[in-house]
């Protein structure tokens, strides 16, 4: 049988749990979405548990899981892939951190953990501190989306065994970083070395002028957290033998693709934020799905929604990944395999990431189509596909689109 | 968001088969239970394989696949849960076995595996036992529950590798115990001299001349099974930070209890037997609920209903369960998260444990209600939860009171 090609749409913390003034409905049974609708209608249905049963999954953990990497065995921490997602491409023995421009005040009290979500101007700042010297450390650093950045590393004898920096909350002190294990001292020594320079070099910069020139929020500090080493991992392209490449706005993703081994596709528009342009992503995919056989596409936004605790929100961009699907549904060809799903539910009750499973659609030529009506949680619990676990996912899509060895004879 | 309290409560081998006689229903479906039911339709449901599919469980090692254990990992024989459960603090080095205080007759062969469910008096047969010497090992006896006791060996160079002494069916001779390794033997050696002198001391005591006078079965013999040493367990305090008390009337599930570290609440009335007084244990459970995170009940009567093979008295063990249920319905706050559930399922066509998988439902505030109606087998099947291990339901109850920790970022 003839090989299809596979669109996987992964949207970033979907899966809610049911909200009282929504009804007792989640934010995806409450959403009109009729093209969401039509592919579940049309396709098989089940349950995903990202990484295991009732296991909150990161972002970062639930992605290899997707991609079909046990995460137990894999996972390095987040700050890699996010130092990966802005470009920066990590040596062996690098330790990297996922950081915040954020604000403090002059006691070094955390004011705003974003820096206002600052936009515009970051780059300026991560100029001045990337190259920097601490002792024998050297300093890579990089602006990501928004107030988001990554910092590695660079020299001998370090470690990633070191606590964050950041706080977490706002109105409580940077944090000192200690040391997690006795050859971790020189690097958390040279974090809060970093730290300090930051602040120092910040706190007068002429971008930080002028945001406070304008009532803004000064972006004076980096916040680090998530130390890690670049994991180890055997490209998805030589694992299931296909050309590969995704689509993201934020760096995280990104670098969560360039650690597999598939290409990142820049799409203009796409930011990672409530305001990225999830047409132009679709369009992007039809186009990649000519050239390669599998194609990621991450949607961020309703994740975003979650962590605000905002149901109509959430409801607004199901509406707008709604039409999203309608573009697909319109233009793409009968031998892609569609799989759409979530990453984890971020239930907009609890404002974080939790362990609830998520929806699962497969669309394509010869599925197993149930009687599902509706793309949401409780529909789905009900289909064809029954209750699986993210690291099936990758193998069903391979064997769905005629792509996988027999195991035995 | 706010942290919940969590209610587990265990039916012991609840589930079942469909039987003829009830027109092909199980004793679940046949029985009137307007309170299960009401638990399930406002719940989300499903199937739950204690251990795995078609795998038959002990409640041994059930009660660590729902405590959140492996118990391919971690189980050591259910000698020591007995002991630990009658109050024996093991040492290192020790090997517990479970036993049944049984008549004999002179040939030594089993005429009564129960000595007539014996309820009284064991304490003292118990103590003409404990303290014995049997070359340089040393007894320690307890009775439990009815016939139930636990016997402990200590002593150096020990091992639990020995064949049991019970033959589990009456009408056969006493088993003489076998080393199952060569380093066995002197364990082996020591249980065969127990078994003899156990003879000897009872078969003219007291208490079983009165029973015998009185036209009873004397519990002239001691039948041992399931030799083990204690389990080094991480305690569940540790694993899941939670404060965790259980409530059980059998000496075995206390065992369970203690050997994972929860607290064991003593209720008056739990008895362990069909006369075990069950809203009395919701009461206390709805108590311990306001100074312990976990409180776990279990309730052993729809399991001896199954061993007897006896559907009627099923049937009524579930309505006095059902009463239980409008208690809790009653009067728990609604900041507690409700799971209910068996450890197996003991048919009463097969008068012993079996591999079926049982129904669980989980209630409280956010979950995910589904369309089930009833608390049974083949409702159950249907429900947003689809099919689950006993080991996945702890990290789904952490996680949807909101417990558990992320994995990744």
């Amino acid at each position: 049988m003839d090989q299809r090609k596979i669109l996987l749409i992964i949207f970033d913390g979907l899966g809610d749990r049911p909200v009282t003034e929504l009804g007792h409905k989640t934010p995806l049974e409450a959403a009109p979405k009729p093209n969401l609708d039509w592919f579940a209608a049309n396709g098989m249905n089940g349950l995903l548990d990202p990484i295991g049963p009732g296991i909150r999954p990161g972002s970062d953990t639930s992605h290899l899981a997707l991609f079909g990497y046990d995460p137990m065995e894999v996972n390095t921490g987040r700050g890699p892939f996010e130092a990966a997602g802005v470009g920066i491409e990590l040596q062996k023995g690098d330790v990297a951190f996922r950081c915040n421009f954020a604000t403090v005040d002059e006691r070094l009290t955390l004011t705003d953990r974003r820096a206002g979500r600052i936009k515009e101007g970051t780059e300026e700042l991560a100029k001045a501190l990337d190259g920097l010297k601490l002792g024998r450390v050297k300093v890579v650093f990089r602006a990501g989306t928004e107030h988001r950045a990554a910092l590695v590393f660079r020299g001998k004898g370090l470690s990633p065994k070191v606590s964050d920096t950041d706080p977490h909350e706002e109105g409580k002190k940077i944090l000192t970083s200690e040391p997690l294990e006795s050859k971790a001292k020189a690097t958390a020594k040279a974090l809060n070395l970093f730290t300090r320079e930051a602040y120092e070099i910040l706190k007068d910069h002429p971008v930080n002028r002028a945001r406070v020139a304008k009532g803004g929020a000064a972006a004076n500090m980096v916040v680090a957290r998530g130390a890690g080493i670049a994991p180890d991992l055997e490209p998805i392209t030589q694992r299931l033998g296909v050309k590969a490449a995704g689509i993201a706005g934020v760096a995280l993703i990104k670098g969560m693709f360039r650690a597999v081994g598939m290409d990142v596709l820049d799409v203009k528009g796409a930011t990672g934020g409530l305001d990225t342009d999830m047409v132009a992503k679709a369009e992007a995919a039809i186009k990649a799905l000519k050239s390669y056989d599998l194609v990621v596409v991450n949607v961020k936004a309703p994740d975003l929604c979650g962590h605000d605790g905002n149901a109509s929100e959430k409801i607004k961009v199901i509406e707008r990944i709604d039409q999203m699907m309608g573009h697909l549904k319109a233009h793409l060809g009968p031998d892609v395999v569609v799989a759409l799903t979530a990453d984890h539910s971020t239930p907009v009750a609890v404002k974080d990431h939790s362990g609830d499973p998520v929806p699962v659609t497969i669309f394509g030529e010869g599925i197993r189509v149930d009687e599902i009506p509706h793309f949401d949680e409780r529909s789905a619990a009900r289909g064809a596909l029954g209750r699986i676990r993210g690291q099936d996912l990758m193998p069903i899509l391979m064997d769905q689109s005629n792509r996988i060895e027999k195991f035995g004879a």
